[in-house]
């Protein structure tokens, strides 16, 4: 390696990770991409795999055949276990890698607000791991309900609480709601569908608080008509096992508490001496520098900054647009300019319910309905990392659309094998 | 349930269980079909899955989706603990299912003759899982080798060993070339090729015993253009983490000992008291009915049956049509009918070795090269359940095909998740 060229380590193959490490593809300088992953995960449409509408192959893309086309970056398969800005290295589970300029991009982790067992019993959705195990519950929910006498036990197997009435919450909840109304209903017809219940839970008084009013009248509406039992101005208190336990005493049997409610910046951030802003996230200056480091930059969920008085939000397009623009600042440094302010470009968002109907926020203009929804699918389409994820997405979104399926029902779980578990 | 109608229990939900659940749909009777699995799994296909040519998913189909059609039928997901045939009950991990008729296809697992270490270390491939497990791991000794600097600790993560040189050691061992040679040469370009080996390891002195020699030659040399090691004459005496020995005394280094040299009944028929044939197999009469048992049958990969003074070979078309073959045995019986006597109708073998190569054996008639890799995928693409799973693999073949891709490079692996991993 020419110790002569600077090196410029990314912790994390998210959106802002491949977008910086994809725009460091003209420097001079030898980039390196670290992630505990060999693929990039298309988080938006994680919901769809704890639905069993799609594949989790379908949403990841291997890292390596990214960077295939990119010669100065290196992927590296590893666990980042700390950063030391004062060496300047960051430590992997086996070894180390020094840096000249540092882009943390490790995303987010979920919130449980110190709600008593929710981290040890509560479903979160952040990972591809997530949402196979959720997927994988689900069905095993309903396999273990068929053969239930007990009405009691049986109710609370095929009772389905979602907490977090935000963009991920309601997206679950109406993907949920479909999978079990026609594909589950049909593959089960020893449970009635009234046996089944989808709950929504959300503190404040509306669906999607972060969308104009209009559209969380639209989704809590739409919801409803959908089965989905919504409560609002509702607090969770704390999870078990089989319970789900409100703030004002009652409580829901259930096996199934769904953790949309919160996110947080990754917390060891903290650990290795970052400066620390609001949510656990690491405090930036406006040109994605993390306060007091020159040569380190946060992007996406795990930094916070604000604009316009208002803290950016944690979405992917946020992501990317500060991974392409950290990667043209280091270009800046490289060249000895000085660095610019990052400045977000809020181009909307979206929220899918069911079929036909979503809510999207685009240039201050809301839609609902069937346009929002093409709008959603099309984007979200566009976006998928490969022609054939696209092409085989949209197979199967045209199957579960055309047939009412949802094609993806299997409980695969590596731990079932047939050579260790009979005999 | 109405207590008149005799039950018929189907234990495994493979091609032998299937096949017979699907002939008994008329049958005046309950049926219930067995399996640990929610899904049907397209088994001649799984070395694909492990070489990350196509997804898990492709060549599962969910077992209620094709039970719906088929009233009398119910799936019941359970680990099957125990038959008992004095008091006609069939015992579950989580309580016992009586029957009148009793159909035992429980499939095979993997033999590892007694060789120290081998059950220990070496990657089976026979399951779901098993594949998954093996694919993570290949992709995974890329990741380690790429990083490593000790020139013999890297060769011994890049030398592949299969063990067995039937048609799953050699369609594995053709597509593990073909996986390392293209996708994964251009996405470690740290890797020289000829740090890589991939090497076939048989007893006998000819791979594809069961085909016509011609078969086996142009098999070996073909194997030996792809550049992959063919070792014959060699047994394995023994499998660590690290190496796999020779029954002559020498040693190889080696991560990777994957095990497909032997397949036995499940052995846990004996402690069910069955009477046992060779190869731990369920000795059964012509008429599939096990030895001594009027109403206790055994098919597939499982039973032993001599015809014309030779065992049936453990294939999916002996259990598919000893699958209908039983179902209608049964339906004689209900009618008060004698029973029939089985007999295999060989329509032929084949396995492929990869682009543009297979083999196969039709009527008699040995056939190689592009025209006998065509019947390969016509007819492997025609027996996939699914018009949609049809539709995807032959995308993902044609993808692979076209661009000498390897589409499904995942490490997939539930217990990495990001929430428990790091912080």
């Amino acid at each position: 390696m020419n110790q002569a060229r600077p090196r410029i380590v990314i912790v994390g193959a998210g959106f802002g990770g491949l977008w910086a490490a994809q725009h460091l593809a003209d420097a001079e300088a030898d980039v390196f991409l670290i992630d505990r992953n060999n693929y990039h995960s298309f988080l938006p449409l994680l919901y769809q795999v704890a639905a069993a509408e799609i594949e989790p192959g379908q949403i990841a893309y291997p890292v390596r055949a990214i960077l295939r086309k990119l010669r100065n970056v290196e992927f590296v398969m590893a666990e980042v276990t700390g950063v030391d800005v004062q060496r300047q290295i960051v430590t992997l589970s086996d070894g180390e890698l020094a840096y000249d300029y540092l882009i943390l991009a490790l995303g987010s982790r979920t919130h449980y607000f110190g709600v008593a067992g929710a981290a040890e019993y509560a479903f979160p959705l952040k990972t591809m791991a997530h949402a196979i195990i959720l997927r994988n519950h689900i069905l095993r929910c309903f396999e273990l309900a068929i053969h239930e006498q007990d009405a009691e036990k049986r109710r609370q197997l095929l009772t389905f609480a979602i907490v977090g009435g935000g963009p991920t919450g309601v997206e679950y909840a109406g993907a949920l709601s479909e999978l079990i109304k026609r594909p589950l209903a049909r593959d089960y017809p020893g449970i009635e569908l009234d046996e089944v219940s989808v709950l929504l839970i959300e503190g404040t008084d509306r669906l999607l608080g972060a969308l104009p009013d209009k559209l969380g009248d639209y989704t809590l509406e739409r919801l409803q008509k959908m089965g989905v039992e919504v409560l609002l101005n509702t607090f969770v208190s704390g999870v078990s096992a089989e319970t789900v336990q409100f703030s004002d005493g009652t409580t829901l049997a259930t096996n199934t508490v769904v953790w949309t409610a919160g996110v947080q910046g990754e917390t060891f951030a903290e650990k290795w001496e970052l400066p620390m802003g609001p949510g656990g996230r690491v405090l930036v200056q406006s040109t994605c520098q993390v306060d007091g480091l020159e040569r380190v930059y946060a992007i996406g969920d795990m930094m916070y900054l604000e604009q316009d008085d208002e803290p950016l939000p944690m979405l992917a397009p946020v992501a990317t647009q500060q991974g392409t623009f950290v990667a043209q600042n280091i270009m800046r440094q490289l060249r000895g300019e000085a660095v610019m302010s990052f400045r977000y470009k809020d181009r909307g968002a979206m929220a899918t319910i069911g079929r036909n109907a979503a809510v999207a926020n685009i240039s201050s203009r809301a839609f609902t309905g069937y346009f929002a929804w093409l709008v959603w699918l099309a984007i979200h389409l566009m976006n998928l990392i490969g022609f054939r994820n696209r092409l085989i997405v949209l197979i199967n979104w045209a199957w579960n659309y055309l047939f009412y399926e949802r094609v993806a029902r299997f409980i695969f779980d590596a731990t079932i094998d047939s050579d260790k578990t009979l005999g």
